[in-house]
């Protein structure tokens, strides 16, 4: 098994009814660099139904499932216990976005063990396994349907702590723009080739170069891309002469 | 059906493999407030498998699945169609991370049709799919696992533009961009033209189409702009001929 991005972050399952949800979970959670996911209940699970949904690239997770009968054993050696729920009642708050809680958990998890624990998929967690967490995520959902699937919340918290990790994630590539010098070159071409084939009213000729102007400038031309046209324009140029010799 | 909250957007799934993965799908974007499914592929698939992945409360959205053959015909009436990919290679990008195009998405909605277009399960959306797209996101990952579950990636767009349209009230209003078809219109026009005009490689007259219309559809054309630019062509094509004889 390869080493886990976050190796100090395990998923931790209370309960799920369905061994095609524990499969998608490992999916999800490898997809995101987790790799250690617990099993908490006295449920037998299909062991080919859960690598069905995990696809063989994910069996090693799979293969190295923890499961346990009972809730405080599986969280003994935690030191952050993050729950999740859609309730919002009463009680049970106060509630963090995935977003938010995303960078305090790959804070904490530099030097301490953390468990993202999800309840069965009918009900959640109850209050009482709430009680054991430092924090309490809510995923925000339209309010007409707010019951996640589970492999689908799981996915969102670990894509958040993904992201949240890499900021490099967040520093795109911004991709070479065209030099003012350039671009004005490129309208000079445009004109004289538009105003050539008569598109241009010469007692007007700037009418329809604004709009182009505005086009080009809006889209944020790239070097390459202004070579490109000037070629066109040159192709046409020569088309142009050449059909008139 | 209740009013969804983002009534001008739309998943598009391009032939998917799995009746499941359209039933998590529904369940997914209904949990995020958008109800427009479309289905791509001359695929039949089964409808109780659909249902059951759903969950009875997005059973709505299911019955309002539009099934569409062909991939012109599904993406017709969208102005802004948003692809994704997870296979990052030389000239399918630019790539943008789900965080920046759910803003813009959640911009252009407001008064554009916008389309979410997702590949099939195994290989995902190929080039000749993505020369249709005005943006492509990527979704990020750990670098050993990849491939998301269909619904999972799904889930992390609407996600995304849910969380993006609930924090920014962004009042700006974006302008109206030309339709799919008529940005093709265009592009067969222009083809033409530089066919014609030698600059095209017989060979592999997409190479500098590719670039052209990535820089078009990157730039958001706008109708008035299209119309523009086929007038130049017409221009053109009528001074070359004219010239000729």
């Amino acid at each position: 098994m390869l080493k886990p991005k976050f190796r100090n972050i395990s998923i931790v399952l209370y309960k799920p009814k369905y061994a095609g949800n524990i499969g998608a979970v490992a999916r999800a959670a490898k997809n995101m660099g987790i790799h250690h996911i617990i099993v908490v209940g006295a449920e037998k699970y299909d062991n080919e139904e859960i690598l069905q949904r995990s696809t063989h690239l994910a069996a090693d997770v799979v293969d190295h499932i923890r499961y346990e009968v009972n809730i405080k054993d599986a969280l003994g050696s935690f030191s952050y216990i993050v729950g999740t729920t859609a309730r919002l009642g009463k009680g049970r708050g106060p509630f963090i976005v995935p977003r938010v809680a995303a960078s305090d958990i790959v804070d904490r998890s530099q030097q301490n063990k953390v468990a993202l624990l999800f309840g069965p998929e009918d009900t959640g967690l109850a209050n009482e396994q709430l009680r054991l967490c430092h924090l309490v995520v809510s995923i925000p959902t339209s309010r007409e349907f707010t019951s996640l699937n589970l492999s689908h919340a799981v996915m969102i918290l670990c894509y958040e702590i993904f992201v949240a990790s890499s900021s490099a994630a967040s520093t795109e590539v911004a991709p070479k723009l065209a030099l003012s010098s350039e671009l004005e070159g490129m309208y000079e071409q445009i004109k004289t080739l538009l105003a050539e084939i008569g598109f241009l009213n010469p007692e007007n000729p700037d009418y329809w170069m604004m709009h182009l102007r505005r086009f080009f400038t809006r889209a944020g031309i790239l070097s390459l891309e202004v070579k490109i046209v000037r070629g066109i324009c040159r192709q046409l140029q020569w088309y142009a002469h050449h059909k008139k010799s």
